[in-house]
């Protein structure tokens, strides 16, 4: 019934679930969730730029299958993370009587992801849902983990909960129809994949940039199973960042937080963040001698080629982005924690970098 | 150090938990926590009954137990289970700089413990939180089980999560300020407790009404272990309600919610519904046959004794009652879902109660 070319497991115990990867795959939905959640009620969760692309065909693929099926639709972008919104998601699952044993379909990019888990986390003290990610971002790292969570004015993703999917289902044929800007920024995340866990991934998205920038889908389909294989064995090492390892997985994110929020949401992309943060990091990284500068150029040039940022761009001032980082939970006694690098495909933790390490390197990486 | 008279466990694997009851021990709280949770700062999460009372006692002991402790008082009432509360709550968190190491303590009844245990499930997607119940439904009943959650306009308890307490921490010496109308309406919750799992907890209410109802100590002390062994058992049995044996704690809800939802939250107090459900719940199994009416008479004469409620009072009408229940989630088919007993410390589920057969019994029960 599955048209998936590769399916990998998140290895969780009772909380196991498949990540199946496909090329026009949307299709074959209905059956696939029929399979495991036969006779629910569904609730396709997607955005205002998604909707109209590729609503009709999933709602049409679950109710071919039997389900009941309805979408509920948000405005795109980061602003839908907030409990405003998610009030209005359990109007509209009220509404639609969704029971204990309704399932949510997330069909969308982080934005959607993250708020459809977090709805699902907390309707009725949780019930199903399944990750249909269409933005790269989400194909390669948002959807998969159970990381689930809507921002407050005070912090992004403050308000959140662990709660895994029960299927990750990826049609990478979807990608035809992201902006250009969102392939790009999705790239940021596949690079970090490689970094912090395998050289042999980083070399390949190195050999394989040309085919990725012109979304090749042989390429894309290795891109996408690449990184849903590493971030899967993370979160199966240490589901809740207790340990430290999923931690590693924050590469490029202590000052890629602090640009987001001074250059408000939604400005910076976040992948373009996560590049410019990488670079900072991997910058400490050598300067404290624990990285070479041959790598942290490779890492440089590769974010270079697909188009990312790796300077924090004009408008952003030293002081206020300081100030943002000193504020931050990473932060203790003047201390940051940050995951620097020791090779390629090997990451640490590292919580004493000073407050004028970070100063140092950040001023350097700011733009004109 | 600690000076519990009594203590349980909820038995849930690595989520077990210990229920401690004493008297006079509220300033023994630092001390016990700092046995658990020592280094972490903590938000005391009280309202504006129990605040005046009891907060300065729990953050001295707590600060003199070596924690940075800061008291959050929301308003006193059911309309305190709200997301906008639950931001209001968020926000403090965060002026606190509170990170994931903080711990929540919940000093009040149900409805701050319902609160500050779902803040604690949602804040940065989880953190400790401890129960301190100073109302007697919240000692016997909610404050044991990791059921946390807030109300939404189109349900109570809509919007939750399973997330389990770290310590359930009972003095029941707080009870002495406790109004004699919230007292009574505990007592419908321990009745429950006897009629679903206990003959003999039953028969022991029977016999120490009086001391009960003159909140004497050594009476109340056995009531609250009593109740709290019951519930503890139930959810090591069923955490989830999936098993079907949590759901035996809703003997008396199905209509309790009815009647709470058309009476106005607030103003039938949860416990005083819960009589009346489990007077209606009671005849439904006698007219099927299920039950003896010579015990039905024991349940009502308890109720009655304790000055519980067992009819609907006058101005509640019986068409939006069955309204109400027709859109309830526990209705199938025209068919309500019931706890049944079929003997002093036994219920059985039943799902094919006819609306005809609870418009019936409704009837009996309206008042004048």
């Amino acid at each position: 019934v599955t048209t998936s070319a590769d399916t990998l497991t998140v290895d969780l115990g009772d909380r196991s679930y498949p990540i199946e990867i496909g090329a026009a795959c949307l299709e074959g939905l209905g059956l696939r969730l029929a399979g495991i959640l036969s006779g629910r009620s569904v609730v396709v969760l997607s955005d205002s730029n998604v909707a109209p692309l590729y609503g009709e065909a999933a709602l049409s693929s679950l109710r071919a299958a039997g389900f009941q099926a309805d979408l509920c639709t948000v405005a795109a972008g980061e602003s839908s993370k907030s409990l405003d919104v998610l009030s209005f998601v359990f109007d509209f699952l009220v509404r639609n009587r969704m029971s204990r044993q309704g399932v949510i379909v997330a069909l969308g990019g982080g934005v959607v992801g993250d708020l459809a888990g977090f709805a699902a986390a907390t309707y009725l003290r949780g019930i199903d849902y399944v990750q249909a990610p269409t933005s790269l971002v989400a194909m390669v790292d948002s959807s998969v983990g159970g990381k689930t969570g809507i921002n407050h004015p005070a912090g992004k993703n403050l308000i959140g909960a662990f709660w895994q999917p029960r299927l990750v289902f990826v049609d990478t044929d979807l990608l035809r129809t992201l902006p250009r800007r969102e392939l790009v920024a999705g790239m940021a995340e596949v690079i970090k994949h490689g970094v912090i866990r395998d050289e042999g991934y980083f070399a390949f998205v190195e050999s394989n940039a040309e085919a990725i920038l012109q979304d090749d889908p042989a390429a894309m389909a290795r891109v996408v199973e690449g990184s849903c294989r590493i971030k899967a064995a993370v979160v199966a090492e240490d589901e809740r960042e207790i340990s430290g390892i999923r931690a590693h997985l924050n590469f490029g994110h202590t000052l890629a937080h602090a640009l987001e929020a001074n250059a408000g949401y939604g400005t910076l992309r976040h992948g373009e963040a996560v590049a410019i943060g990488m670079e900072a990091a991997g910058r400490l990284a050598t300067e404290r001698g624990m990285w070479s500068a041959g790598e942290l150029n490779r890492l440089v040039s590769l974010l270079n080629k697909m188009g990312l940022p790796t300077r924090i761009p004009p408008g952003l001032q030293l002081d206020p982005l300081m100030e943002t980082m000193r504020l931050d939970k990473k932060v203790k006694d003047g201390r940051v924690r940050f995951v620097l690098p020791t090779r390629l495909g090997a990451v640490t933790l590292v919580d004493d970098v000073s407050m004028d390490e970070v100063r140092r390197v950040c001023g350097d990486l700011i733009e004109g």
